[in-house]
């Protein structure tokens, strides 16, 4: 085990440390300075035993750094807001922008570690967590993120020791509770948790570090140390790719062989007399379930995706006719913002991941990857290539954390979308609805078509499967967009 | 008092209803479509007594609109998160972009109806949340915010039998509570307390609308007929203001006679063997009263305005050394970002107001208004002549909520400004710091220099006084940045 290794304690004399200590934080400072202007996404996490000097050590880490650039994140036990979303939910939401910098006082190694020992998370969710930590990092480092992950190890004998240091100053007297105790008694307990945690976690983009730290100083320098040497790799990373003067392009496509899409009946339709009597009971039923699930506490995540002028923004529409509006939201989703371009595409996502008992519509979503960003050659053929293993990661988790995933394409055929841009046009309440880009677009109906196969190929699982809604009749697709989603809801429900 | 002249609650027939009720649908929907062409943000707020039908009325207005444009906000008790700030923070955040619309189901007002009313806030805060209202009003206004106001009323005897009904009916009946029969037997006190908030908030920029709510049909057709009014103004107006062709200009400026900035004696210096005695124990003081304003809940807001290269960074970096990164953060203020321009100024920075106990720290600020967007043009004359009342208002409700607020204009002369320059364009290491604006601005010094005197001169108030810090020595500014700084928290902890 990783934490036993360790036999002595290293110290280092003040004045050795003082005169290292300040060429370290010249180096550092210069390094961030770097950092800002290659826009690399840097995390800094510190896990470790109570009592180990976490805080301390953020301290003198960030003492000389530009304050403008980073954040700090004292992690701790889950809030209601926090607990009623994916675990990882509240860490997405803090990643640093590129260029910037976060620091966590505890991390999401929290549930494989304490919470897991203290037993305040079903063994279920501290065992799934392992693979959400490592999906996570991979995804991030995947995108350029640095992950720099220390671990401050102090002996039993010392942890007693600052116990009772703190103990004895009416001060910091406070700062120790009896759970410091408990876990204290169970030292042997914690080396094995977090020798496993360590092990499993020790990734070659995401390395541990485990920082001897009964002496400060030596614990000091090792964190700066090697701070500044995964800084100046990832530099070094940083310019070779730019160097290497990559520029994205697209990519033509073969024709997939067995399509899902040239399965789907077009010819589905409904008259306006069957549509009328249906419509009314479907939603009246969706707005019971949308009370149950609020009740039940089951967030419900619904995507749509599909050609232009499919029937995206009726279909919503009449899904959402007769709901409760103050238990669902429907997210539109337009070119990212400056913001967003800033951090990992899924970033804007989890930000919109509703809150367990509400229901999230989505009007276009992080498939763009895979569809416009794919095909006009916003994102590079690796990227979009590991689009999908990161989507279908990050819908397990959404389906991990029970949420009811439906996913739906709207289909309409060539000649029907002709049909109704020409309509568009022709109608003066309608003519803002069609642009020159969808003109555009529709020059590219193959290539889409292969990109549209290929997707749902690859990310239909089995609680996530695609539902192709035939939409060259826009009311047989409403009912069907209804009817899919109250049974999936039903059947969540039980 | 307004509400007791209704006598007579008017019925409509289901027919005639019908009729009028879908061409009143096509019509808001136009005017939706239109609003969100023109960039109009709209605030449509429903007040009123207990199963009035708020839901229900919100509900049928919102049946035909499109979702992507709008948010349906129930405003609840206020939670922590909200407690612990101003109390506009949780609206302010909420505020619509241009071009959306969001709907409040109670709102702001809750404060001065039934928050006053159960006495679950203290007298003197919903007799001051008059004048924050109105403040708050009249700011969104001034920006081109239409805000609709609906007060929904029944009468006493319709109000039991509603309460009866849902109580008969195993599925609702948990929505009547003790307190809602309560508040019932005290339906006279409400009338009192409605008609008062009624008449002191009914402004012509947001009127209010009393709408008889005994017949749920009147009620309906009164809120469509209202709210198409209202936006067919308000288009009127934008359009209106569009033709005008309106071009905003930089001002000329005219030497203030007494100028707070001519009076500081700009040799103040200190030697850095002092600087060095003073400076740790100044820290180690901060550090100590950070900790105590965690303990006490008082908010801190420090903001930093200076001339180019008077050591903001620096200064900051000082401030904050020895403090717990944990209880601060400094928020860097850099042009608007896309989402930023489509709110109102003001916006971003309540996004950033502090949590009760914890210290903000703002690297320039709100008054970029009257500083750069004056003097470029970037905002019109009377955009930036109001903002000072604007941020005087703004100011005052955070001090209101306790914030202990600290104003630090960096003051260096010109002579220095180009000594750093030139020192910085020399030194590698700080390159990065200099660019062509740095040297436009510099061209302009008289005129900035005029508008930091009307700055200081304007919101310089009892509980907000600026302290223009001497910066040639930068030394010397950093220690009274700290004693100042110190000297106010221990004045506010007492």
């Amino acid at each position: 085990m990783p934490l036993q290794s360790i036999q002595e304690w290293p110290r280092i004399e003040k004045a050795a440390f003082k005169t290292k200590i300040d060429r370290l934080q010249i180096r550092l400072k210069r390094l961030q300075r770097t950092a800002i202007e290659l826009e690399i996404p840097v995390i800094i996490l510190f896990e470790g035993w109570g009592a180990s000097g976490k805080g301390t050590q953020i301290n003198r880490l960030i003492l000389d750094l530009d304050p403008r650039h980073f954040s700090v994140h004292s992690i701790l036990m889950e809030k209601e807001e926090e607990a009623y979303r994916p675990f990882l939910w509240r860490f997405w939401t803090k990643m640093p922008a590129r260029g910037r910098m976060a620091i966590f006082d505890r991390s999401w190694y929290r549930r494989v570690h304490v919470d897991r020992v203290n037993k305040t998370v079903p063994k279920q969710s501290w065992q799934n967590a392992f693979n959400e930590i490592a999906q996570f990092e991979r995804t991030l480092a995947d995108d350029g993120t640095t992950i720099i992950k220390f671990f401050l190890h102090i002996s039993e004998g010392e942890q007693k020791k600052r116990f009772r240091r703190l103990e004895a100053d009416s001060a910091t007297a406070w700062r120790v509770t009896k759970m410091d105790w408990r876990n204290h008694k169970r030292y042997e307990k914690f080396v094995k948790v977090s020798s496993e945690m360590i092990e499993r976690t020790d990734v070659p983009h995401a390395r541990w570090t485990i920082v001897p730290a009964d002496q400060q100083r030596y614990a000091t320098l090792k964190i700066f140390e090697t701070t500044i040497a995964s800084l100046q790799g990832a530099i070094r990373r940083k310019r070779r790719r730019m160097r290497s003067d990559y520029k994205p392009r697209s990519v033509r496509l073969r024709k997939v062989t067995s399509s899902r899409l040239d399965k789907a009946n077009m010819n589905q339709a409904l008259s306006r007399e069957d549509y009328r009597d249906m419509l009314r009971p479907l939603q009246d039923r969706i707005r019971q379930l949308e009370h149950r699930v609020y009740q039940e506490r089951v967030p419900v995540v619904i995507l749509y995706e599909g050609w232009d002028a499919a029937g995206k923004g009726g279909n919503i529409k009449r899904l959402t006719q007769r709901m409760d509006p103050r238990g669902y939201e429907v997210i539109p989703i337009a070119a990212p913002n400056d913001i967003e371009k800033r951090h990992h595409y899924l970033w804007r996502f989890w930000n919109h991941v509703p809150k367990a008992g509400h229901i999230a519509i989505f009007d276009r979503t992080w498939y763009g990857r895979v569809l416009v960003e794919r095909i006009e050659g916003f994102a590079s053929e690796a990227e979009w290539r590991r689009a999908y293993r990161e989507i279908n990661e990050f819908e397990a988790q959404l389906t991990a954390a029970r949420t009811v995933l439906l996913k739906f394409w709207l289909h309409i055929d060539q000649d029907e979308q002709l049909r109704r841009f020409k309509e568009r046009q022709a109608i003066p309440d309608k003519n803002w609805k069609i642009t020159e880009e969808d003109w555009r677009n529709r020059d590219k109906w193959d290539d889409y078509y292969q990109a549209v196969d290929e997707m749902i190929f690859r990310t239909s699982k089995e609680n996530t499967p695609w539902t192709v809604v035939e939409a060259n009749s826009k009311l047989f697709a409403r009912i069907k967009v209804l009817r899919t989603t109250i049974a999936a809801i039903e059947a969540a429900l039980g």
